[in-house]
This record gives structure tokens, sequence and C-alpha cells, in this order.
């Protein structure tokens, strides 16, 4: 027996910009992207834009069209593929299909850039069609949601789902730059602007508690939908993604998922809910179980738990909706545990709580103690809802 | 404008095994291999074999089942899924769905193997499904043809033809390991064992000289099939292509490919000759006329010239078939060079020889050469086999 070794290593680099109005024409920060980047052949450039984007922002596509007539470093391909958005833009094979079709049909290369605009499902959609087309053609993520900005639209995974599982297609695939606009959180619902705060709360659980503090402060802002207080949401809730991502494992080969703090049950659930729950909803519902299953283990203290949870309540999250509530063993949201295990392969590992701003590992759940966790936080709306509305 | 970079490294280790008979219950290699990745959780393996393979190792999957019996290491799915060989499985796409389905029916997961036993177009299938299901299953090969062993199987490559157009969907995904078993190679038949000889001459002539004057003292061992000649080559040119792989660009974003000597002609004469031409056999044609054009464009001496042709004359590689003959500007073989541009991206970028040993790049091809070029083989053809005819 014999055998030779092969190694290597490949580096990963790509930036995150801040703007607004992205495609005013004076706005130099696209152009000079591709300013920076020059390169001898002529390279094109790609447009999927998710259909809700495009509807409440009837000027995008001119404004698109008119920023590469101004700014001429790569070639517009004038054909721009509208994609419905949410999660069923990740259900219909049809949609990669068309992507790929038009890698074909316009002889987009691998110097050339496919562009994502739009909600994290859209991009997670587009970014996996540019991955495999011709092994990976550049990817550029223009996210539009709160949650695709601070969180799924600047990592590096992508996917689509197949035979009603969550993306069991995709690759890790990290793009070549994301561009966050904050022009285009002006005409989300509230509902989207705020489920996607959800997500900053969970990353600030498990590694910043500082952050969790600074959210504590400004939920009234944020829920009042102030520009700078989103921003810097936005911003330091990135970073914290991107620093976790960076470290150990950026391509997920362990079992251990740290950032799915809360999530076994917002997937179960959201799949019960046939995706009515958005996804930062149904991750609020997870954090609020996941933090009371994490006191009644003795884990974290009382008074921790009702700070997450006052802080989830002020921002209008419905954390005892009854399709998150465990009624009994029989309950189907408890189902959710085998599946999350299946979808990370290996041992079943649940992030749970020390402290704010501490997670701690473990690979079994009490399945009675859930059952109490859920009957916790429904006491605590029923008093949170009384309290504050005899307040007002 | 402000922005938040990211940067990593994903480091990739891998090992080809070399060994006879892998799955004799007292070969431990195979087994050794999971031993040597300890592991938490059940991990599941599930084989997915070339057609023509299986028919000429009628034992395979009854020496695969007793293997598992005899070695617990990992859970052997029971159903083996066998796929036709050739660039056929590479043009049906059920057989990805069928590869994908079996993923979701046996609840494969992250941290379990698929492995694909076969020639190179059978694991660049099974590695593209392994590849994109959940985001990337430990993929393990298994190559039987001496292409395969000493190619296309232990890189890094994967993919399926689109609309009749070569890899168009794929990714780059190492491989988990990759065991190299020489019992395959006395099966294949002498056509097939022959042409995977070209990728080990197009190697040398680029790498290693005297790699290349070891072919070509070793033609007559190498064509009378001497499994010890054959060991060798595989092994070395296996170790030229780690070496290449492992270098600046594993990943290949930019747009020179040494690698693809000699292969701008050879992709479109196998579309031409509807694949009737092995993969290998068109190589040696492609390597033929771009030695005679680097000697024409005064590049390479006429001696080094005649010492590549005599290798590939000896090996009975026929290099002027009338499917690569370029008689005019109208020869379909020229369509080849924008398709190899478009297939790249970006600039025109060919490998052509000023030694043995020595490749450089070009960016233009001059169509008159090309006809020259062609017109050379021709000639040396007629030469080489009226001598040979005169002498036996």
């Amino acid at each position: 027996m014999s055998h030779l070794e092969q190694s290597f290593s490949v580096k990963f680099e790509y930036k995150i910009f801040f703007t607004s109005s992205l495609f005013d024409t004076g706005n130099p920060i696209f152009s000079d992207f591709f300013k920076g980047r020059p390169s001898e052949s002529v390279r094109k450039i790609f447009f999927v834009v998710d259909q809700g984007v495009a509807d409440t922002h009837p000027d995008l596509l001119k404004d698109i069209k008119a920023y590469f007539t101004a700014h001429q470093d790569v070639q517009l391909i004038e054909h721009v593929l509208i994609v419905p958005g949410g999660e069923a833009s990740k259900n219909d094979p049809i949609l990669f299909e068309q992507i790929v079709e038009a890698v074909n049909t316009y002889g987009i290369d691998r110097h050339s850039y496919i562009v994502a605009i739009g909600g994290g499902a859209v991009l997670d959609l587009v970014g996996y069609a540019a991955a495999v087309s011709h092994r990976g053609i550049k990817h550029i993520r223009i996210p539009t949601t709160v949650l695709s900005q601070n969180d799924s639209g600047i990592g590096v995974k992508n996917g689509i789902n197949y035979k009603g599982k969550k993306n069991f297609l995709g690759t890790f695939a990290p793009p070549a730059s994301v561009f966050n606009d904050d022009e285009f959180l002006t005409t989300l619902t509230d509902r989207d602007y705020r489920s996607g705060i959800s997500e900053a709360i969970k990353v600030a659980l498990i590694k910043d508690p500082e952050f969790f503090y600074w959210i504590e402060k400004h939920t009234q802002q944020l829920a009042q939908r102030d520009t700078d207080t989103m921003n810097y949401l936005i911003k330091h809730c990135a970073q914290l993604h991107l620093n976790h991502i960076g470290g150990d494992d950026p391509f997920e080969t362990g079992s251990a998922r740290p950032l799915d703090f809360g999530h076994w049950s917002a997937h179960k659930l959201e799949q019960l809910s046939n995706f009515e729950v958005l996804h930062g909803e149904a991750v609020a519902m997870g954090i609020a179980l996941d933090s009371a299953y994490s006191f009644l283990k003795g884990m974290l203290t009382e008074e921790k738990l009702l700070k997450i949870l006052n802080v989830l309540a002020a921002l209008s999250f419905n954390i005892s909706d009854p399709i998150i509530q465990i009624n009994d063993q029989q309950s189907p949201i408890l189902l959710g545990l085998s599946e999350f295990q299946e979808h990370l392969g290996g041992l079943l590992t649940i992030t749970l709580l020390t402290d704010i701003g501490t997670g701690k590992e473990v690979h079994e759940m009490d399945h009675e103690l859930l059952i109490k966790a859920s009957a916790y936080v429904t006491a605590f709306t029923q008093h949170y809802t009384s309290q504050n509305t005899i307040k007002h």
C-alpha cells in the first residue's frame, strides 16, 4: 500500500458595502467595485430581481439601465429576470432552470457577474444557480430586507428546497461582493421590517451581551423604524456574522451550529405554518422557547430570561402563537428535533444559554421540560399583555 | 459609504491510495480510512457503480457487501445504484436526480459518504450530486480507468452536461479520498487502456521532460500492458496533477489552463464524433496538432516534435483521423477555438510548447498555420505507417 497526499488552502475575500440609492448614477460605489478588478475581457452582468422589490420600486429596472449607460465598466444584459419572492422562489425548480438557461443564452462566463436583488430566499436561489453554472460564476448580492442585510445575504451559503426539504440542494460559495442599500428597507411592511431584528437578538444572545443591552435600550426606536438605529443594528449584526463565518469552520464540516440558536423549532414551525410565519418571526418564537428551556434547565437566571422575553415582546413578536405551543409529547414541534439532527448530520447539537451573550451546546433535549418551557412563555405573554393593556 | 470586510481560508486535504483488490476482506485500507476519522454518529455509505464495471466485475457488489459485513466502521446502504458509463451518464439529468433521491430516501447526511466506482464521467456525475446535496456530502472516488486514475478522478472538479455543453453544471469540490485499484485496469479494452496514457504524455510535455523521456523508453511495455510500468506511469502522472492543482489557483479563478494543453481541439472533436472518439484519443490528436503548430510557429524544434509524434504513433494513437484534419478555414475543428474561449471565459488562452517539458501561453492561433500543422501530422503518419509496414 502506498499513497499520495494533496493539501491546499483556498482564500476567500469579499466586502459588504453600506450605501443609499445604489443605482443613482451619481453613486460611484457599484461602478468602483468593477474598476477595482480590471479585466482584459468583456464582462457581462445579469440581474435577477425579486418580484416584490420590482413592484415596490417601480423605477428600479430603469435606474439599473441608466446606471450602466453612465458606467460602462461591465456590459449590462438588457433582459432582467423577475422571480417571485419568499420561500416560493426556492420551491420551484423552474426558476433555477431559468437562471441556468440565461447563463447559456447570454454567454455569461466565469469572468462575468450574476446579481441578485431581493430577500434571502431569492439570494439563496440565485446564489445556487450561479455557484453551479460553469463551476461558479461570480455572484453579487443586493439584499433588500433587514433579515438578508444583517444575516442570510452576507454569508456563504446558498440553496433551494427539494421535495419539501429546506436547502436540500445548495453549496457554500462566498459572494464576489454584497451591497446593502438602506433605501430598500423603507418599503418593507412593518412585519417584514421587524422580523429581521430577531436574528440580531439571536446573535447578540450567543456572542455579544453589550449588543443585546443596546437592543434592549433601543426597542422603541427600532419599533418606530428609525433609520440610524436600524443601520447600526444591521452593520453590527453583519459584523458578528462575518466574524463567526470567518472563524474555525466556514463551510460547516462539524456538527456544531451555534448560529442556529432557536432554529430547531423555528424551521419546524415555518413548515407547519406553510411558511405563513416569517423566518424572523419563527426565530423569535424559537429564541423564547430555548431561553425558557435554558432557565428551567437551571442554566440561565430567571432575571436574564425575562429580559429576553421583554425585548421580544416590546418588538411585538408573537412568541406564544398556538403554532409554537408544545402541549404534550405528540406536539408536532417536537419532530423538529429529529429533523434538525438529520439536517446537521451526526449528533443532535443544540445551543442553549448560560448567560446573555454566552451559548452552550447540549446533545439532548428533555421533552417534558420543553412542554414546561412552552407553558412558561405562554404565561409570560398573558402577563405582559395584561400589564401593557393596563398601562396604556 | 462604509464597508465591512470578510476574509478567510479553507484548507482541503485528501489522499490517493494505491492498492489491489480493494474489496478483498483481507485488505484493511478502505476500513482503515474510516477508522482514521472516528465519529460519534452512525455514518452511512452509499455506492454508485458504473454499469461497465459492474458487468466486467460480476462479483463486485457481492464483494462490497462482504467487505462491510467484515468491517463495520460505516453502515452500508444495501441498495447500490448502477448507472451507465461514459459521457452518457453526464448527459442524462435523471441520473443526477436518482442520486439526490437516494440521499433523501436513505437519509444520507453530511457525515456520511457517497462512493463512486467507475470511469471519469461517472465520477464527475456522482461528485456533482454529492457536492450539492445538503451543501456537500463527503465523496469517495474509486476510478477504474487509466484516465481517471491518473487524471480526472484525482482532481477537484465535477460536473454534468447541460444542453449539449460539456460540464455546464458543476462545482470545485475536493473528494474525501481516492482509491486507485489496479485490478480494475485488467478488464479494460486495449483502446480504453491505451487512451488514458495521452494525459500522462500531455502533463509530461508541459511539466516534466524526464517523465516524457521515461514514457518514450517504455512505449513497448505500455503497449503490452505491463502492470508495473503502468502503475509507475499512473502514480507519477497523478503526482504531477496534484502538484498543479495544489499550486496557485486550485479552483481556477484565472483564465490560464496549462493542463488543457491539446484540449481545445480535443473537446471539439469528441463532440463532432458524437463521443465515439474517446477523450484520451482526442487528447492524443490534440497534442499532435498543437505540437506541430508549435514547431511551425518557430517555438519548438522539429527534432522534439518528431519525438512527440513518434511516441504517440508507437502507442497506436491515430493522430491523423480525418475528423481532426483541418483542410480549410471552414473546418469545424476551428470552431473549437471560440468554444474553448467561451468555456474558459475571458481571453483565449492556449498552451503551446517551446521544449519538451515547457509550455508557453499564447492568446491567438493562426488558422492558416493550423491547416499546415494538420497537414504536417497527416504526412508524418503516412511516413510512419509506411516505415513500420516495411520493417515488420
